[in-house]
């Protein structure tokens, strides 16, 4: 793949027009590619001086673990998403990272950040976009569970993710190919699985949202997007979009 | 106040020791001072283009509104945090934030920013450190909400303060004086105004922390960090801290 198709570059191009210095140090983040299976954990919460990844097919999720066993997924990555930027610049790694299917990712290494922020400051404002953007996703999810209904909170992740996808070319308005179970859906939303497969039913019975199939059909997208009050001024991504 | 002292200056050095040119880059971030009353709007959900600011003096909260009138706060802002910086970099703003107390702030604009990076590299790779901070805080408001009991979120949410006011240089081992109402904390934890009240009570005849005339006391620091479960490795800071 050349560095000008990946996913990363065409989601910072939604925030800058990339130069050629910037696309040469982006190649460089791309150097160190790596396949791992579904359910291999690549960032260990508590673990040292860390390897941050820029996924380039698959899907991830990051999640912190409670001490009574239980589990919150903070997000779900998709292709052009780093996977634990925070593990190269933190002493240690707060969260984990998991593959959800299977991924391929690079590895990019601390000295890869420092040395690419020095000859590609363009770049270096970019990735502090993209960093301020899953930023912006983790405060929709703390609001969808602290004030959002179970149908709005799922709503408003299913309408995030056909956003996200959208920017990176594998989703369009009638929906996008979704790998999740309803394990993954309720540990990210704080609901039972029960729960999660009565919330589909009622959204697919009111005509919205269908998810079968690994497949999410959105059926009535102004619908949709007015229950979760969804606006998507959080992703930052202009052009062909949602709306 | 010389640059060097600014609180800005004392964070950021827990994650790099800034040059004489990243000093020199700071000071300029710092020029245009600015003073807001207590209740003041400094940033607006849905505002274009807006500024953003390092708060220097005084406490502020960072929240979005539900459609039904609710609110939920992300965050509290102390002395060396940006406000708002994802409203530099983002077409309309995601989020809004408000002055807690009367607040002295700076002023930061894109042009700054982006500048700045182009002249002091390793300062941006501190800048993305501290937005990836702000996240990790997020990160744990999220998990506090989706997972923790109410005394956990409590004990949790004073914990992190008292952690962050004391690598500023307001607060250390018995305590920080707090200036939040039981109407910020609801608003924070997921709570009602009477479960706050409850919940402090429970946690003041435990004998783990006080809260009272806007003193927080910590009574029993290691039984109150064994309540939360309390890790300060998402704040990533070494050095006198709680541990």
């Amino acid at each position: 793949m050349l560095i000008h198709e990946s996913p990363l570059t065409r989601k910072l191009s939604a925030f800058v027009a990339l130069s050629g210095d910037d696309l040469e140090t982006l190649a460089r983040f791309h150097q160190r590619r790596r396949t791992f299976q579904a359910g291999h954990e690549l960032i260990h919460e508590g673990g040292k001086h860390q390897s941050a990844f820029i996924l380039a097919e698959g899907w991830a999720c990051s999640y912190k673990m409670l001490p009574d066993g239980e589990r919150q997924i903070v997000d779900f990555q998709v292709p052009g998403d780093f996977l634990g930027l925070r593990s190269v610049l933190f002493r240690a790694t707060d969260h984990s990272v998991e593959a959800v299917t299977r991924i391929e990712a690079s590895e990019v290494l601390a000295s890869d950040i420092f040395d690419g922020f020095a000859t590609a400051p363009r770049l270096a404002t970019a990735i502090l976009w993209a960093a301020s953007r899953d930023e912006a996703m983790v405060v929709e999810h703390l609001v969808s569970i602290g004030r959002r209904s179970a149908d709005e909170r799922m709503a408003h992740l299913l309408l995030e993710l056909g956003a996200r996808l959208m920017l990176v070319g594998t989703g369009d308005k009638t929906g996008f190919d979704c790998p999740l179970t309803q394990y993954h859906l309720a540990d990210a939303l704080g609901l039972s699985a029960v729960h999660v497969n009565r919330v589909l039913r009622h959204l697919r019975e009111e005509g919205l949202v269908t998810f079968q199939k690994g497949r999410v059909d959105f059926n009535d997208l102004p619908g949709l997007t007015r229950l979760a009050d969804f606006d998507l001024d959080y992703l930052d991504q202009d052009g062909p979009l949602l709306r």
